[in-house]
């Protein structure tokens, strides 16, 4: 009996403690291809189980670590976790919810390794920007001086392209191919109409701190004569003059204008462009954002007639325009956040290295979670012509293998079949609860 | 001599007289299939060398006509118009250029009997929505009593469907997938988000009298929980009471709420919703639309973070998306249409006849201009739930077919192939010019 037991406890606690379970969480705002990602760890996490226990999902992200609500991701079918990889959103809930300091809020930090430590996780991969490179960072710092060391690693993830070091982030390719794609398209529609209806079509898009989204508009012409024919970039101080005058040569030269705006254009001042409205009837600021204040000027100084679309989540969800390259990056950097963890890495981060443009080929690097926390990668000036409204051909050269190929998800009655998951939850062992402020 | 010459004039101008040219032109709204019209006829016309001239087609649409701006198609190679079928928005130009009645400027008909009477065209085609249907029939009224008839077909074609008596207009089905591809992107997207993020969405669609296309985007979802939770239709007053207790309890059951709204949503009075805002900085009536001003009734009474997407022109020059029966159908009744002149018809449409919905089945047939100029087919009633804010099964029966199968361009480094024509000129024969008014 003695012995017996003895060989039970060796085979399921030893085993147990060996074999350390996984949890991967999604942080931030989600993109076409983040689940890419999460079935490039799953997927790798599963062909290495003689070393690694179970993956866990966060619900909603890191929140689901602090409130002990995870998702077992071995309830999920081989051909489930597969589909991940076309499926938009983040498949397990994601969560804008960024760890403060360790001085301020040292709480939250004990309260996530005590759940780890409940749950026997000895892996944490977390597939975010800036901010959670930040998190995850801090973790792997924290852990081994709470007695409890968790192997952290980063996985890429932003649309905003704005991550340090990786030659580019995983959804980025995906958001500008849907961004050139639909400059090409709405160009060619306005130019048919320009004649006796609308002049000026503005193109709305994301990007609050950095332009890489509004110059990929760029990539929608092949000549001066193509649209767009401007780019606003939030790098560039707005200057209300030249761009009216801009507007104004398109039209006369083309008959129509096509503008492409990062949402987070400005003025010198700092002041955002969608802000430069005034008060609605209910004394809110304006909500246009800003193509509505672009288009007001363009009818105000200028009279043309104008048509705006606002991309918003569209963009960054349209996995069914979704680059081939990105998809593959966003896979790759998942399954390398699992071989690096493997390999005995720690507080690291995979990268996507560009070996060259042309031919495009590229490889799977890494670097310290240290070295990309909280860091964001502006477009270079000279990607930004002289006159700040459209790129350059060192731009085009950058951004063009980021679009390439087309990977489409597959399709039922008409619409892409996306994946649901069972998202059964892991049992929670913890008595307390944690309560987000 | 006097012989040799007597064939000469036979074979020239005998031929001349009998072969004549073909006027094909794009009106209003383009779309993601409109091209694909124009390819159906212009190879169709070429399958038909011994009864048809030369395709002209107008520049502008109608304006072409009325300035005697044509484009000759026959300077265009096989490969080139077979191209058309797969590139969005208009290819020669349209224009929002409605011919007056008879009574106010019988001179606009006269000038077009003119130009059709100098380039010997003896048919005319014009590929548009109910405006165009009018005019189309109105020309093939007058041209008999100005003695010069010509065959007038008119090519269905409008993103709002609401064209009578054919089963659907070619454009629609296009924007119908871009929309319920969309709505379902979107939903993953804020699904992921609402824990700690955006809780409503809300995506503005085309459909200023019409709800056809805001009614597409319940396609997106396959049971009571699956976005989008509201439909906002023009034919449905708008009960605000109503409505943002359906978004509360959807962000109560589900924790986030999808709205489609179409831009023609309006109050029982009347008002337009996309009118209820305030006035701007400038004194000018805000800009942000339908979707800025629910977005705020959402905020202000509800207090739920919200994000919107406008669709605008992306949605009808989406050609990466567009429907592959759309397509079909968009070729089919451009063929239709020379094959109906061909066969003697005047004064007639194609129409879409479905044969059945399941499995779906359709065929070509025809209809009198007179019975469909200036008629415009909303919702039926049955089509709109009870509580005005879903479609029913039966509007699922009609729309479902109409997404049916992907129809993808051709792409080169990474963006679509779409084809530029070489637009040569017709050379003008008038000495008058033609000014518009």
């Amino acid at each position: 009996m003695a012995a017996a037991f003895g060989i039970l406890r060796r085979d399921f606690f030893g085993e147990r403690a060996m074999k350390k379970n996984v949890f991967y969480a999604q942080s931030g705002g989600v993109t076409a291809v983040i689940n890419a990602s999460a079935c490039g760890v799953i997927e790798t996490a599963r062909k290495h189980k003689n070393k690694l226990g179970k993956v866990y999902a966060g619900v909603n992200g890191i929140l689901g670590a602090l409130t002990e609500e995870m998702i077992d991701t071995t309830a999920e079918s081989a051909k489930t976790i597969a589909a991940l990889r076309h499926t938009p959103g983040g498949a397990f809930g994601s969560a804008r919810y960024k760890l403060k300091g360790l001085d301020q809020n040292r709480a939250e930090y004990e309260r996530l390794i005590e759940v780890f430590r409940a749950h026997d996780i000895g892996y944490f991969f977390y597939n975010g920007g800036g901010d959670s490179m930040d998190t995850a960072y801090k973790v792997s710092q924290l852990g081994a001086s709470l007695g409890y060391p968790v192997v952290c690693i980063g996985v890429p993830k932003t649309v905003d392209n704005d991550l340090p070091i990786t030659d580019t982030c995983p959804g980025f390719g995906s958001v500008a191919k849907y961004v050139a794609v639909s400059t090409r398209e709405a160009a060619l529609d306005v130019a048919s109409m320009a004649r006796t209806s609308t002049r000026v079509f503005i193109l709305e898009v994301m990007g609050r701190h950095a332009g890489w989204i509004a110059a990929a508009g760029g990539l929608a012409g092949e000549t001066e004569a193509d649209a767009p024919h401007v780019i606003l970039f939030p790098e560039i101080p707005f200057d209300e003059a030249a761009f009216l005058a801009r507007v104004k040569e398109s039209v006369t030269k083309y008959e129509y204008c096509v503008v492409v705006v990062s949402e987070g254009a400005r003025y010198a001042d700092g002041r955002f462009l969608a802000e430069a409205g005034g008060k609605d009837a209910f004394g809110h600021a304006q909500l246009g954002g800003v193509a509505a204040s672009i288009a007001q000027l363009v009818r105000g100084k200028l009279g043309y007639k104008y048509h705006y679309a606002i991309a918003d989540y569209l963009q960054r969800a349209a996995r069914h325009i979704a680059s081939k390259v990105d998809v593959a990056q966003a896979y790759a950097v998942g399954k390398a956040a699992v071989e690096l963890a493997l390999a005995g890495e720690n507080a690291v981060m995979p990268t996507i290295v560009r070996k060259s443009s042309k031919p495009y080929r590229w490889t799977v690097g890494s670097v310290p979670l240290a070295k990309v926390a909280n860091k964001e990668k502006m477009m270079p000036r000279n990607f930004i012509s002289k006159d700040g409204f459209a790129i350059t051909a060192a731009c085009r050269t950058y951004l063009g293998p980021l679009i390439q190929g087309e990977d489409y998800p597959p399709y039922r009655n008409g619409l892409p079949s996306y994946v649901s998951l069972r998202n059964q939850r892991v049992t929670k062992r913890l008595s307390s609860e944690f309560v987000l402020k």
